[in-house]
């Protein structure tokens, strides 16, 4: 490979949300069973909190009246995780935001970020409780650059 | 938007190692901390292992000398997701292996692996303690297809 190393900078948190802010796709990280978990997702930043909505599958944060143990059983932390870099150049930049999730439950809320997050396939169609609203506690972001 | 839902089908655990193999980079997921954490990666599929390189911060999995419980304290189980979706067509397939990660700590295996997952960034170039092989004991992906 004739392509210098490149240099990662950090990325200030400002500057990391306005970037996942500009790319529709990432993955969300989670805890399911004991074991880690990731799965691809639909994203949009509202203010400094990330609003999500997976692809496919189960609930990432359980879901009203799952468990026990009441409202807290419906809070969870995640990981999201976006990045774009070019293959080619090696340039880019990559950014992690890690905070606790909750389900939006507002039918209101739910309708207004459904129109921004449209489901992408037919499974997503049937409900909406993978829309999970993500505080970024720790926002962690690199830059990818020639110097 | 005017495009079609799409329907999602589950690929078989070869398939999904065939995509996989295909494209150079994927996330390393893992916990770190007692909390789920990602990293971008560039990867590997050798046989039916799947051997990652990251590309910045600490290791993944412990090196060794870490911890006083020995061997055992050199394994941890993560996640590797890697996907081609389309954002216009929103067409592709996204591949998760999870499965018992360790360092690899063998020379020759390391220059071997090394050889095909150069580093990218100037912070890999000083060790090789992040190069982990994966077993994909779980290997689930979904196909986005149009019908």
């Amino acid at each position: 490979m004739s392509i210098s190393l490149r240099k990662t900078g950090p990325l200030a948190p400002g500057e990391a949300l306005t970037l996942i802010g500009g790319v529709p796709l990432g993955r969300i990280v989670f805890t399911e069973n004991a074991m880690p978990a990731v799965r691809p997702a639909s994203h949009l930043v509202v203010g400094d909190v990330l609003v999500a909505r997976s692809h496919d599958g189960s609930a990432v944060v359980p879901p009203p009246g799952a468990g026990a143990s009441g409202e807290g059983a419906r809070e969870t932390v995640v990981a999201y995780q976006a990045d774009d870099i070019d293959l080619g150049s090696r340039l880019g930049w990559s950014v992690v935001v890690t905070g606790p999730a909750t389900a939006v439950e507002d039918p209101d809320e739910i309708e207004e970020y459904a129109a921004e997050l449209p489901p992408w396939t037919e499974s997503q169609g049937e409900g909406s409780g993978q829309m999970i609203r993500i505080d970024p506690g720790i926002v962690n972001g690199y830059r990818l650059s020639e110097d």
